[in-house]
């Protein structure tokens, strides 16, 4: 099932997407449910929650599956060896972790406030950040919470897919050593455009691809991720409970812009477009505004 | 004013504490609201908020001021002086930072679900740490929200204060190099007693001190920050818009179990206490339980 968050008339809705990607036909859900996307969905889980007639995905605003997460949003780095490679390359690796190719994941997270949709502005302040990159990465959605997962079970845990761009400002990435702010900037967590559910893609082989002006970055596939998903679900619930609604973005292959010699950093106007095969195409814009 | 977060017969409520720090009149707020602790007081801001009849706080189950954080609490790392050089040394330093003493902060999250009240059990899993640290710390909660707020601006977007212990798995920070997960181990995040509004205590003289089963272990004051509460603020909102209830951790000073040779981890049934002049005692006890 593939399932969009959009705004109908000012109104938060979840629906189910057609098999054609032209309609949406909205979940029978209170509207106080909605509000939260994608997770009133992952709650109702095990109920048949019926639909309204569908609507063309053309008349509504599309929003990110999940608009605004309950907690920051988890992410992986450096887990593609092509680009794990080139980030220690680049001379921005402020993670400290020996050699190009880590021994264990390395996770941070993004604010939830840093989440926007398909569609919408990535907004950059020139006099905060000179140094924009993209990275584009399949991110899961978690169903059911728990702790301790085992590797083995770790499927059973997962909700669905959708494509995070992990928009990132790698000056301040290295300056504050921590990835916390340079990758937290308000807009830098472009989610969507759909979620699907675990059973519509195969996550062990699975194209992703990055653009920018339509000039290709960066061409890879899940299946080349350092840590795979249930690695990567076990490491964290270890000792950290994992919640309904979580987002774990798994990483970004190579061809980010400081993967270049020099830098190619986004530059206002540049159109960013990020693939993932099964769940489709996340397409936003920079844009430069001083506030 | 001194303000606790209770529950009282199974419902949450806000109170204002008694200057004897013995009773608490909970303020007329709707359930729904006071469910966010401090926060609804927050969102109450410039309205005078009638109170009910003082309760005796022995009657009532203390809970953290803000028991479940919006999005995860931020916290600055090697803030001291003292306590930089002392985690420099300790080996498990892997942030990078050329030299002991930072640059610029170093801003990292632990998730809002780690976050436990006074009194509460600091539950470790030796399966999954062997390295359990504490770090008192000065936690600023922030009032009105902003972005690109100066830092001679900055107390004006400050609520107040409160006491939170960053209980820490060195051996995960480490294993992990990003901080997260080293540090949103669950329960990793005792808060309170109290929160106190700004007005309360002179934040640039502040004293700080933490004991481990009565030993003293820290002893420092809020004037020896390498960043002070107005530069963290500049920091942060420069590109991160604070929001209201946003909880920011300051750092600790030097004493923290790493800072010994050999280290002096946390054991089952050691009561840690931190103590912040104006706020209160935050004592919690560390408890070890394989799940």
């Amino acid at each position: 099932m593939k399932v969009a968050t959009v705004s109908i008339a000012g109104e938060r809705r979840v629906g189910e997407v057609s098999a054609d990607g032209q309609s949406i036909a909205p979940f029978d859900l209170p509207v106080a449910e909605a509000d939260d996307g994608v997770l009133a969905l992952i709650r109702r889980a095990g109920e048949t929650v019926p639909t309204h007639s569908p609507i063309s995905l053309s008349e509504v605003q599309l929003e990110a599956p999940i608009p605004l997460p309950k907690r920051n949003v988890f992410c992986v780095g450096k887990n593609y060896h092509d680009h794990a490679h080139e980030f220690a390359r680049s001379g921005f690796d402020s993670s400290a972790a020996s050699g190009a190719v880590p021994a264990h994941p390395i996770i941070f997270s993004k604010v939830p406030q840093s989440v926007v949709a398909n569609g919408a502005d990535v907004i950059v302040d020139p006099s905060v950040t000179q140094a924009v990159d993209y990275e584009a990465e399949l991110a899961v959605i978690i169903g059911k919470g728990g702790r301790g997962i085992r590797a083995e079970d770790a499927f059973d845990h997962v909700w669905g897919y959708t494509i995070v761009n992990d928009v990132t400002a790698r000056d301040l990435q290295g300056r504050y050593s921590q990835w916390l702010i340079g990758k937290s900037q308000d807009t830098f967590c472009p989610m969507g455009p759909f979620a699907v559910t675990r059973d519509e893609i195969d996550i062990a082989d699975t194209e992703i691809s990055c653009t920018v002006n339509g000039e290709l970055r960066q061409q890879s596939n899940t299946r080349l991720l350092i840590f795979d998903i249930p690695t990567i679900i076990e490491t964290i619930s270890a000792g950290v409970t994992l919640e309904p609604g979580d987002v774990i973005a798994t990483g970004t292959p190579a061809g980010v812009g400081i993967g270049f010699d020099p830098p190619k950093y986004l530059k206002s106007g540049d159109v960013v477009r990020v693939e993932i095969a099964g769940i489709g195409v996340l397409e936003n814009t920079i844009v430069d505004r001083r506030p």
